[in-house]
């Protein structure tokens, strides 16, 4: 059983009561980064996202504070994905019994830190008892300009180029060094940890997007799972370019990946919770800060060329129901 | 530590930055039941609400599709406790691994039959893996009629009569009667099973308060403790009348405690979860449905008065982190 296929059963289930919301408009429902909603003049992107311990995250790699602070701009992250600027955020705080008030106020701390430097408040919430620590969050954006679309996964075209606006691979060279246990790390490995700590949701970057690029989504799950959920969106071929994407590649990147089983390529492809943006559109609309690491063309799935060469790529991100 | 406690802590962690959402327009932050938006020309009211294995269900005492909905009208419970019109909802649904495909569609089977019956359609959500399976929902719904203000915990005044819409204590009086593990039950148990398994959201309900109560909460974690929510934030004493409680109780509560170790009485004050609302308002104003079970006074807290007698009433509901 893979995500899609559960995502299609709920497609199935949920899909036909999208039509028939007839108070708010639906615009957009499941399967995309957010889901669109018309009400009165507001145009609202709304998201939820959830980080389980043990899942997402070891108590010993994060302090609360850290867990609430990622969490959130994890939750934000698919806001920016849309082009939207987030407005205001609730949080579902599930605690084991043996939290008490500080720790409590520890994860909120996180929470509020990321809140204010996204300027989206939190604005209520809901706190309940569980076996094992998780953050639910749930985040409003709205779309400004009148007449501007979102970003969508489903609108790249043949021909675009393919855009990276962020950093990739940080985040999982950052988690494989804490998985190894080492005690000491490189400059590099220490950075790497930074970013999967406190990742940042690019909003800025995601707003610069709109008017500009065909298609976009955030880089959860690695590069390699993400770009395939525009290539299948938008029924298209995704191209990337190999020497396009080691060049995208910061220093610390290559810096930390010959401490680590696994070369820089291979961490920007498969790792995600970098909350990079990727995106697609024409050359001639590219926004500053896009590196360019491949293109749109025919076909479907993703591919990486290299020397003219083509091989195509599974998504080895993380699904979490594989 | 109570969970009053942790709720100032919060209030102070993230209070300050609610005024700031200069994007959205914050109406009313953290507190009530659910929080306030402006955006445009739209009003909105915006809940999150999870329902945890073992906390809040145990799996041999629901089906998988009654989880799904029982999470979601609990969740929208909130929406209708504020006066407003549900929109939409996105789920986040954490699942044990060993969760099939199947497992998980009973689950939304149960969700898209709530969401149908409140015409709010799921659109949208996250699926993740946990130890323990959850349903978290976020709701968004609108307030309608442009004067209208929603109906908050906080506006009580002394004079008001104290009404309840819809029934308490049968979902305590079947969850008593899950936990005793009765394999047969009478008949007026196996309704109460029924009520704590398939709550409603009391939609229309807390739509006719508009414009007649100053104050409404819905009884989610017991009448006890739920009128002390009004009474705090209110600044004023609830005073519960015995015998207009009693009056109000449905006979099946009376027929179904004759089988459990609470009466009538208890089951009423203590049992939440059945998601009736507790509103107070003027005489002149009681809208069709309502039962009056006492009054505003000036003070604090909530009593019980019989005979003129009254005592106080602690607060003995759900909570969690008590």
């Amino acid at each position: 059983m893979t995500e899609p296929q559960i995502i299609a059963d709920l497609l199935r289930q949920f899909g036909s009561q999208q039509q028939r919301g007839k108070r708010g408009s639906v615009t957009l429902g499941i399967g995309d980064d957010a889901a669109l909603l018309r009400v009165g003049t507001a145009r609202l992107v709304w998201t939820i996202d959830c980080s389980v311990e043990d899942i997402h995250f070891r108590r010993d790699w994060l302090s609360l504070s850290e867990i609430g602070y990622r969490a959130t701009q994890a939750a934000v992250s698919d806001i920016a994905a849309m082009g939207a600027t987030p407005l205001a955020m609730l949080a579902n705080l599930a605690a084991p019994g043996s939290f008490a008030r500080r720790e409590i106020g520890q994860i909120a701390k996180g929470q509020a830190r990321a809140a204010r430097e996204l300027r989206c408040p939190v604005v209520g919430g809901n706190l309940t008892r569980a076996a094992a620590l998780s953050v639910t969050t749930t985040v409003l954006g709205a779309l400004q300009g009148a007449g501007r679309a979102p970003l969508l996964r489903s609108g790249a075209k043949v021909g675009d180029e393919l855009w990276l606006l962020g950093r990739v691979g940080l985040a999982r060279a950052g988690l494989l060094s804490l998985q190894s246990g080492a005690r000491s790390r490189s400059r590099a490995l220490t950075s790497c940890v930074a970013a999967w700590r406190r990742p940042q949701a690019l909003i800025k970057q995601g707003q610069s997007l709109i008017g500009r690029a065909h298609a976009a989504i955030d880089v959860s799950d690695g590069l390699a799972e993400d770009a395939g959920r525009i290539a299948t969106a938008s029924r298209v071929k995704l191209v990337i370019d190999q020497r396009g994407l080691l060049r995208a590649l910061p220093k610390t990147l290559h810096d930390a990946a010959r401490a680590l089983p696994e070369g820089a390529l291979d961490l920007a492809l498969i790792g995600g919770e970098d909350y990079a943006l990727l995106a697609t559109g024409p050359r001639a609309k590219r926004p500053k800060g896009a590196a360019v690491i491949g293109e749109v063309a025919k076909g479907n799935g993703v591919v990486v060329r290299n020397n003219g060469r083509e091989r195509p790529l599974s998504a080895r991100g993380f699904d979490h129901f594989r």
